[in-house]
């Protein structure tokens, strides 16, 4: 089924020109009257999952069927009205892509989206659809969420079917999606979880400072405050450090086991195709090649450290708390050495729940400057329901 | 001044489609109703100059002025009626561009015309024009030459002004162009030049053999037979071999030197654009960040224990006569993989000149089920002329 082209109304350039891809929701659902956007890794019958690069679109078939998740929600009577831009192949954390360009953040306008899922949020952000599908592999959902004033949730790894979407690297790859209220994610939620979202609260708030001290200055200082009235919500709180010598050690492993599947995901097609990527993207590719076995064995070794590690945080049940970004939206166009440094300093707090495959929800809570700033909540294991039912009382508890 | 864009007839996609560029040639001059193409590196005034990236194009601006070449080729009444495709930022040795595509090999359809001067060599080879202007770092006239049966000339390092091109690596970047016969090659050299191309024989020829062996088993014999009817035009001749362990030692140094130089002047505009290049060419620049000063160092090592055998081979005066290339054009499309290994191959051969600064022509002599090969001359440095006027002669006498 086809939308007309004209009928999407999109000043923020969040959605793919190149694709007039629509799927009508079933009349009577319990999301009709919702629309809903897709990140261009989500496969739509009829249309070729273009993954933000001009080479992988022009070398790949048409979907067959829908993606689990977009015929589920489909089938729930949301209407799927288009496909939103992401970083290449989403390998990117802002949301820049050089072959079509920035989604323009409405609630930062002249600084990124945030990505890889920057179609999506800008979208959301800028109520051109209800809510959003993104992805989230090293942090491409929480940190738009974050920088675009949204909730975001990286689920549970494993927790909602990844059919039909272009993946990245498996052990890292979740689906996630985007609103502007906490009612909304849950009545999503209740669809792709395909369970109730409790009313909740928390038995116990765990603040994690080491998490607070890498952010800037500014973030920490209103993020914490934000943290204190969260706690307040909880039985009980307490502050801890998460590691014992520091996140910046605990980052580096990710990004070389992501990165290692990731060119694993691709290789054969970059030596066939040799397709054009941005330097940027390409030197993500180019780091996987260079890595030693000694690299990856020591990365694991330090992936079973951090997973040991934050099994203890989470014996006693509750939530962590941390900041979602170190920062807020940095601007757009930046240089390329700028935009390393920027990653390498959100990885720090994005790769924990990335390396635990726990769910982490960025609630649009905190404010510097005028730039909205993401306060998380990571949950243990299978705890996707409780941190959803969590974020609504909060929201309604710290709008009251 | 325009041209019609429809008057330049290009079946084989081997001029840039984004430009009109055109100079008239001045009227009257020696080179009066010669039409020549440019590789998309020569400035021409007016003009962005492309250098085969789009957004190389698209971030810098008009030229103000002509090449030096340019100019002095119009001046002496050459018409420049287009711009040629050329390999990205001519780091590439086969003639496939990711964004523009692959220029038609007139003399080998389905087959790679050799780069980084493909659109120049396909041009001439298919009679568009007279005469092309290309550049030659690593091999980029001389390769495209043997693979389309031109004469192709890497002048000796320095002597032709590189005013107003895109240049890659300064160490090693030269001006040639393509002609079909050795008669016309004298003419356009005698205004580079600004001298006479003598009537020439050469005092002695070095057959290669290590370079001879480094070629495919056929191309190394019909290129060896025509070695001696060369070597028969000469008052001597003598069989040598250049390298003590083999020219697989030699090779990898200017790999080393010419990807850090070509690093250099690339650097500060990729760090602000983040310009999008194929897989290919992002892993030549990786490679050169990868690069450890001992690599650097050791590079320089072989590099000035190559020039001082090759001073020894030249110290007797002579030309030394070599393959062009191991094999002939390869097929295009081939995986990337392969590609490295071919460049690796070619690269044993073009590196000899390269690294010592001397001129090398290829001859358009060999044939090979059908396609060609070139057979080289390496003089010492100046002999440019000498070269030209040798090569004017074993044409005469092979073809008489």
């Amino acid at each position: 089924m086809t939308r007309p082209r004209e009928a999407l109304v999109d000043p923020l350039d969040a959605f793919c020109k190149d694709t007039d891809a629509y799927v009508a929701g079933r009349i009577g659902g319990v999301l009709s009257s919702l629309t809903f956007a897709a990140k261009d890794i989500f496969d739509v019958a009829g249309y070729v999952t273009g993954g933000g690069n001009p080479d992988w679109k022009a070398t790949h078939q048409e979907a067959e069927r829908n993606a689990w998740v977009v015929q589920t929600l489909v089938n729930a009577g949301a209407s799927m009205v288009g496909k939103t831009h992401t970083d290449e192949l989403t390998r990117g954390i802002l949301g820049e892509n050089a072959h079509y360009g920035t989604p323009i953040n409405p609630k930062a306008p002249g600084r990124v989206p945030g990505g890889s899922s920057c179609g999506s949020a800008a979208a959301v952000a800028g109520g051109l659809v209800t809510f959003a599908l993104g992805s989230d592999t090293g942090g491409s959902v929480r940190i738009p969420a974050s920088f675009c004033g949204l909730y975001g949730l990286r689920p549970t790894h494993g927790r909602i079917p990844l059919d039909g979407i272009l993946m990245q690297a498996p052990s890292y790859d979740t689906i996630g999606w985007f609103t502007r209220d906490a009612e909304t994610y849950a009545r999503v939620g209740e669809v792709l979880f395909q369970t109730q979202i409790p009313a909740a609260t928390s038995s116990r708030i765990v603040i994690a400072e080491d998490a607070f001290d890498e952010a800037d200055e500014m973030v920490r200082d209103a993020l914490l405050t934000l943290a204190e009235k969260v706690a307040a919500l909880a039985r009980s709180s307490t502050t801890e450090r998460l590691s014992p010598n520091g996140l910046a050690e605990w980052a580096p492993q990710q990004n070389v086991l992501q990165s290692q599947e990731a060119w694993d995901s691709v290789k054969d097609w970059v030596d066939r195709v040799n397709p054009r990527f941005s330097y940027w993207v390409s030197e993500r590719y180019h780091f996987a090649v260079s890595l030693t076995k000694t690299d990856v064995e020591e990365a694991a070794v330090m992936r079973e450290q951090i997973r040991r590690r934050m099994d203890e945080v989470f014996a006693d049940g509750g939530f962590v708390c941390l900041p979602t970004a170190v920062c807020p939206a940095p601007l757009r166009g930046e240089p390329t050495s700028q935009k390393k440094d920027i990653q390498a300093r959100l990885a720090r707090l994005t790769c924990i729940a990335g390396t635990t495959g726990r769910p982490q929800l960025s609630l649009p809570l905190g404010e510097v400057n005028g730039l909205p700033v993401g306060l998380s909540l990571m949950g243990d294991h299978g705890s996707d329901e409780e941190l959803i039912g969590f974020a609504r009382t909060i929201e309604k508890e710290l709008a009251g």
